[in-house]
């Protein structure tokens, strides 16, 4: 996979890009990493990149050239047609399944404004999908396409040993994580639970599926909609919840 | 304010905190930002900060006695409580009412894991927060931590100058925003719309409330139920919202 971003700030990227999984996703050439300061593409002698929204107001806007002409500029292997990411506020909600959906393509361009706005015509006529993190203001983003890159490459075959299994777990089942325990047994006076260090496997796996079957309960309820449960398990948790509602009633 | 990162990556967040916005607050000294390798606090012989998990499974956890270690080797100042921020797929969603709750306190701890999962007493006893920056899998907590701080680096006083106010005004409306149009005023013979060079202040403001309403409907309509909004707008977006369904049944 090739992976091109355009900022202005293209030192953002590098220590992420050189790190960790995406380091050695590129060290094993499973995905070619670049920044590109699209302000090079500049057509004004001062470099700018921005000006004055037409009909007023705060705040400035990206103008369409340099980001055309920088997005045109590519490389693009033969047969192959970017999928050109504007990360943006207003774009749709990234989820697992669209990082699922991107790791297919063979090229992802990401597209990073910086304060401004951008030009309506580089989101009509340029780009394929808009995205968001989240409900939360960010300064540029830069910082969401390192998101949407480390979800992304992260699922490219060849990229993840075993190291990563517990983070995945929590999402293939459509729960949240179950605690986890590891040395020492007891640390300042808090122990392991003994079901842990008990040996029994099948106890083991039941404690863990009543813990992340809680968790969700306590934290994101909304998940269990979507996962598949027993009768005896929809019978528990409804008794949870039970019990949790009659507690706040108490307090 | 004061940020300490606890990472095992300090290099991926080095480029973040000397670029841009986060940059500048630094230079001006509102804000510390240090990112800490919590490796250096490991006890043992090979500098292991993880262990396999009680119980057995895939993955590794980390450990506790480091983590507690680093953040209770910080600098804090006199009658300060930091808030010690958990970054994990568990954690509550990060929204921009949390960003702004955060950005009223003088420091904050995020303590970021990198493939493992942590060990349940750093959960308990330690943290006084746990976020998610969404429902997607990440293959560590440091870009979820640049986002969050990010987001409240920018809301600390004196950090912002009028240069990010599009960008705020979407969410201060509670719609998304409406679009925007610089020079040129024709480029590749797609053009400005009139109304934007009319210079008929009124009718520009029209345009431009219509647009970030169609655009909410389109793309978010669920944050249209918070917003405050005349009689006649909701008559108006019903129509719209009727006359998009047609569409979708003729096609």
């Amino acid at each position: 996979m090739r992976i091109d971003v355009l900022t202005l700030f293209p030192e953002m990227l590098e220590g992420v890009f050189g790190a960790s999984i995406l380091g050695k996703a590129r060290e094993k050439k499973l995905v070619a990493l670049s920044a590109i300061n699209f302000r090079t593409y500049a057509t004004n002698k001062h470099n700018t990149v921005d000006d004055y929204p037409y009909g007023g107001g705060g705040g400035m806007v990206l103008k369409p050239d340099p980001v055309f002409a920088a997005v045109e500029d590519l490389e693009v292997a033969p047969d192959t047609k970017p999928r050109v990411i504007l990360m943006c506020p207003q774009g749709e909600t990234f989820t697992q399944a669209k990082a699922e959906e991107l790791s297919r393509e063979r090229h992802l361009v990401f597209i990073c404004g910086h304060y401004e706005g951008y030009d309506e015509r580089i989101r009509e006529h340029l780009v394929t999908d808009e995205l968001s993190i989240g409900d939360y203001v960010l300064t540029g983003g830069e910082i969401p396409a390192m998101a949407v890159i480390d979800s992304v490459v992260r699922l490219l075959p060849g990229v993840l040993g075993n190291e990563s299994s517990a983070v995945t777990d929590s999402y293939s089942t459509g729960l949240l994580e179950h605690p986890h325990y590891t040395r020492p047994p007891e640390f300042r006076g808090w122990s392991v639970p003994d079901v842990l260090i008990s040996g029994h496997h099948g106890r083991i796996e039941a404690w863990r599926r009543e813990q992340s079957l809680l968790r969700t309960l306590q934290r994101r309820p909304e998940l269990l909609d979507k996962v598949e449960l027993t009768s005896k398990e929809r019978i528990w948790l409804a008794e949870q919840k039970k019990n949790s509602e009659e507690d706040g009633v108490d307090k």
